[in-house]
């Protein structure tokens, strides 16, 4: 079973990730907890290209393939051998926040953000979470980690309105795979929406 | 115009790239010369992930993304500007390498390959010199270089001789656009066949 979770940077899918991990974990499930852009030792090379450095410092052209190839490295090399070993793979982000971020939020590119998925990566995952918050309370949060990992951050309040946007049409888009959960409150609080919604 | 240079590690197509722009540029013409992969500050970085480590570093799916990242990094921040300008740009390597070396010579991927090439580069050199010599020399001579940029090279003789009838086929696929030079004599020798099919 592969479960991602999605939302806009500082949105706590993180957090909640880890949290499903570890209830899983506890319930005697081998589950490998994961992440993009990343995930695999080639991929997380990827993943320095795309979070550091500045905003424009790749097209969204560009940026696609780029988390495409870090995509298919992690789904080659990490997700498809747990799979086929019967552990339960959570992966912190997956396909869907390409499709919202270069598809919906910078250019006009869901065209060929589906044409290079259905190309070369061509997976779902069975069940997709979208941790839907406040896009102002997730850039402040997101600012307040430090790092250098800021690239997406850096491009302002209204870009992550747009992901925010974004990321509730597509739970419209596919409402048998995508849940969109409130993202306000406590960890645990969101935590029990998500294993509801499991 | 566009003029790309091809041939195996080892053809001396470098050489030949160098030399034809030195000449043109000595008749007057403004020339950029660049490569693949690179070309351009974000591309020089992907170049890195390509040409340096372990051979099975990367799949040849993962690689086909990767070159084809970096080539539209590579045309649109030098190759579409010079063009636009007037200039004669003159590439040491471009799509027909990643066609002959994940096309043809790792995995069967050519209609990866032209599927990727069609949906996010579309452009083709106006002329094509494919640099044609033994691969036996030309691995000697790219093992003779050292340094770090060895791991098309550690793939081995069979490989290149792989490589060697690919771009045969090539020029044989497109005759109106690529010409097969003999690459065999001195620098010079070579560099006068290209002015003459040039």
């Amino acid at each position: 079973m592969l479960i991602s979770f999605e939302g806009i940077d500082g949105s706590g899918k993180t957090t909640q990730a880890r949290l499903l991990a570890e209830a899983l974990r506890a319930e005697g499930r081998d589950v490998l907890l994961t992440r993009e852009p990343g995930g695999s030792p080639g991929a997380e090379e990827i993943r320095r290209l795309l979070v550091e450095g500045a905003g424009e410092r790749w097209s969204p052209e560009t940026e696609c393939l780029l988390f495409t190839a870090a995509r298919r490295d992690h789904l080659e090399r990490s997700i498809r051998p747990a799979l086929a070993q019967g552990r339960v793979v959570i992966t912190d982000r997956f396909a869907d926040s390409t499709r919202v971020y270069q598809g919906a939020a910078r250019g006009d590119l869901r065209q060929i953000v589906d044409s290079l998925h259905a190309l070369m990566i061509g997976i779902e995952p069975d069940r997709t979470f979208v941790i839907d918050i406040n896009p102002a309370t997730g850039l402040s949060r997101g600012n307040a980690r430090g790092g250098s990992e800021d690239r997406f951050e850096s491009l302002g309040l209204q870009f992550q309105e747009r992901l925010a946007l974004g990321f509730r049409a597509l739970a419209a888009e596919c409402p048998g795979r995508v849940a969109l959960i409130d993202g306000s409150g406590t960890a645990n609080e969101v935590a029990s929406r998500v294993r509801a919604a499991l």
